[in-house]
């Protein structure tokens, strides 16, 4: 496994790698990552080294996807953790490089992806859709043809990169994967150090409430706000959670539903417990 | 020379064209345009034959880059003949693409470059340089690893563009080209057309401005105020013409310059004939 520091040194292994003109976008699975790896992430490593002849994984932490009050300075890092991780999957490449190394002096581009990234979390984290745009676009550049991948985990955020690779004609897949649990529903999060045991316990508040909303969309219950209502309650009940949002929105806009949801519908929350925000969500009859 | 509508077309036959697993940017040289081809246009495709291995010319009046009140619906189209000069030049592929091609349903994806779009044309034409950076990133994901012509004409746009590919880390080599000129001095534009013969005539005073202004830079006078003013006056002196603004500008940011001019420094103009707008700059001691 190769780790490079540089966009050049990157470019470089990558061709090497790929050499023999093989062009085709299947050729190269990139898997970008903030680090502090955890299974969904090796689960994504893990599908794209089924796909793809050669697989990287970028690991970097965006400061322009954190707002002021967010977690950037504390976000937990762990590269040597990260890089066993990787070389155990039979990743080919990574890599690690240094802020001024994916934004350089100077730099004032931004990518925005118009409405999908002001709704839910955009509203919550303003500027977050902006940077993750941004810094995407940026490592789709450097990865150069590939098939991108990416957890259903952050739903919102596989919309945003899915809306901006197919807007600016990226000669990119983005390759959606499922949400990986704990065994007691837990949706797997680099955040999820920052809770305490209580915490952690009434998290669970959050993947049962959206099981029990899915159970019964199962059951024939279609009411938009009857669904929020059976999550939010579950959450509720938790003393320590304070449900941000509860929404229930449709794939394609994510404008909130008002009447019935249809098969597609995404169920998504967001959660705080003290200091550490939480997300996760379903899609019905997904 | 080959003609293509979309991008797959124009993908498969730039792979093809570069087959053999060339890979180094040097191998395709890209030239966008807007179309209605002159001399200027020409001499880009020029530069990128004798630099390159292949040579792609997009032709595309770029929609998100006019205003409200711009002129692009009336811009010039002359398509057949555009293809011949294209094949004149020895060009080996053409994407003449469709408004859709371009912006997919449902594209709310723009790019952005700061401050350096918010001044002279960019304060002209709000928007105006959003619309050039949205395009030209799609463009260089189009073409993929390239070096990209540009004319010195549209200097900020060349700006806006460097900056841009700097920024997104993208795989090109962007390559300024000096302004082409009509015999008499008028900058090369395919808005030249719009033009009266009396108002042609008096466009001269752009070029004239422009060139007693660099002549008196290397004449010892470096008082930016003056030598704003001594444009000014040339241009001032042709009743038709209605200056909208007159630069002289630090090349790096384009703040302007207060006090000395010292080489490299921008001296930029745009210029109303009735509707018709007219741009043209210079830089000291380049």
């Amino acid at each position: 496994m190769i780790v490079t520091r540089t966009v050049a040194e990157f470019r470089a292994a990558r061709d090497e790698l790929l050499a023999g003109g093989q062009t085709a976008r299947e050729g190269l699975g990139l898997v970008p990552t903030m680090g502090y790896l955890h299974e969904g992430h090796r689960s994504l490593m893990r599908r794209a080294r089924a796909e793809c002849s050669a697989v990287a994984v970028t690991i970097f932490v965006n400061p322009t996807q954190f707002g002021p009050n967010d977690d950037f300075t504390r976000y937990p890092r762990d590269e040597a953790r990260d890089l066993e991780a990787c070389a155990a999957e039979g990743v080919d490449l990574v890599l690690a490089p240094s802020i001024e190394e994916i934004y350089p002096e100077g730099a004032c581009t931004t990518v925005s992806v118009g409405p999908l990234s002001r709704v839910l979390e955009g509203a919550a984290r303003p500027g977050h859709f902006d940077g993750v745009a941004t810094v995407v676009t940026k490592l789709f550049a450097i990865a150069g043809p590939c098939r991108g991948y990416f957890g259903q985990k952050d739903a919102q955020q596989l919309m945003v990169i899915r809306r901006l690779a197919r807007d600016l004609v990226l000669p990119v897949d983005v390759v959606g994967c499922p949400i990986i649990r704990e065994p007691d529903g837990l949706a797997m999060s680099s955040r999820n150090v920052y809770l305490s045991p209580e915490e952690r316990s009434q998290a669970l508040g959050i993947s049962r409430g959206l099981r029990q909303a899915e159970a019964a969309w199962v059951d024939g219950v279609r009411d938009a706000d009857s669904l929020r209502a059976l999550v939010r309650s579950e959450i509720e009940a938790q003393p320590l959670a304070r449900p941000e949002y509860v929404s229930l929105a449709d794939t394609e806009t994510l404008e909130e539903l008002a009447g019935l949801a249809g098969p597609g519908a995404l169920l998504s929350v967001a959660v705080r417990f003290a200091g550490t925000r939480l997300i996760d969500n379903v899609v019905l009859g997904g």
